[in-house]
């Protein structure tokens, strides 16, 4: 079985969802870790197979590692048979691997920039700012329900969880808000706070 | 036939030797646009169907568009059957994965923040330094020729292209070295170059 490495309510808690809408919890082993948080509490964990001590982590049966949420979650849909993303060849595939390096490559450094009031041309000119990534989800949904086209995919789940966290940085625009709302609505959201309460407690001990 | 929007000696430049390196640019319509660039010369062109005038950009043949040079460089390499991939499902996959991710999720923003030599805790704590980026290349690679196992794939095109664009970041670091070489041996730099000349030219008419 492979191994997540697992810190509750950061980015790893994504990977959770992931694998509970797939019904595959069971499958992966989910080992709790801390980590050094940004208000400098907690540790680099010597029980994580992270080579800076980040989360999440994955590690494949074959002996793989695996870092970023994007390539995680991408390896985790695909052995479990693709059921949420797009495969290779069919239609649509393009625009779901485009979201899935929009998130890392666009949305997480304009978000980080954003949180560290950073106001750089350089920045800029890379990356742009939130309020082009509203505009960019506005206009690349349309009149679709999710990123790509009717269905859900993780591309949705990665995307929708960076407002999840910072709701305070939701576009004024009402595409956007129902497609949070969707995504938000299509997760578990009572498992998973049901985990995160008892890996906490894990964590704590 | 997909088309490629492509400025030259730009981080497009890439998607055009993974190309020919395919020896698939016949079957892919290049089109050259302006950008703007990084000292304020050149424009947004309105020839250039990327939303925010970047490149590279790819509309596929059903008039789906990617943008982000991971994306763009996986479906590619995936609508001309894996020749420079690791396909689902095979050993080394995840590394695979990892590695395309790792690019723009940490190699693109450290090397952003180092050229607006910016030092701020937040950056450093998400994205660390291109210090940790040369230490995660020569540890994955350990006795590897190239990033995944010894077959070269995309990941050693886009993880290697920021450091043949600034050559002063690389590390010292003799694994880090030899593997630079080495992806820079197997591209065909005197085509790209005169390929690059040529679109040059094509843009100052
Ligand atoms: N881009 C990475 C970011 C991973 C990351 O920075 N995770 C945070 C938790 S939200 C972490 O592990 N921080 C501890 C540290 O950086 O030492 C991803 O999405 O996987
Ligand atoms: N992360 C993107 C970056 C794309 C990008 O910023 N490209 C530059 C050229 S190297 C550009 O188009 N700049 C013009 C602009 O930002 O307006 C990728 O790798 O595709």
């Amino acid at each position: 079985m492979p191994t997540l490495y697992h810190s509750p309510h950061t980015r790893s808690s994504r990977v959770l969802s992931q694998l509970m809408l797939m019904g595959k919890l069971d499958q992966v082993t989910v080992a709790i870790v801390d980590i050094v948080k940004s208000d400098g509490s907690g540790r680099k964990d010597p029980n994580n197979a992270h080579p800076e001590g980040k989360v999440p982590f994955l590690v494949t049966d074959d002996g793989g590692t695996i870092r970023e949420s994007s390539a995680i979650m991408m390896y985790l849909d695909e052995i479990f048979g693709h059921p949420f993303s797009i495969k290779p060849g069919a239609a649509g595939r393009g625009s779901f691997l485009s979201w899935m390096s929009y998130y890392c490559g666009v949305l997480e450094p304009a978000m980080v920039a954003h949180f560290a009031e950073l106001d750089h041309p350089i920045l800029k000119s890379t990356f742009r700012t939130m309020t082009e990534v509203g505009e960019q989800i506005a206009s690349g949904m349309g009149d679709d329900l999710f990123l790509v086209g009717d269905k859900l995919t993780i591309a949705d789940i990665i995307m929708a969880s960076a407002f999840q966290w910072a709701p305070h940085l939701i576009p004024e625009d009402p595409t956007v808000k129902a497609w949070i709302k969707r995504v938000e609505a299509a997760q578990d959201g009572i498992g998973l706070k049901a985990f995160e309460t008892q890996a906490f407690a894990a964590l704590k001990m």
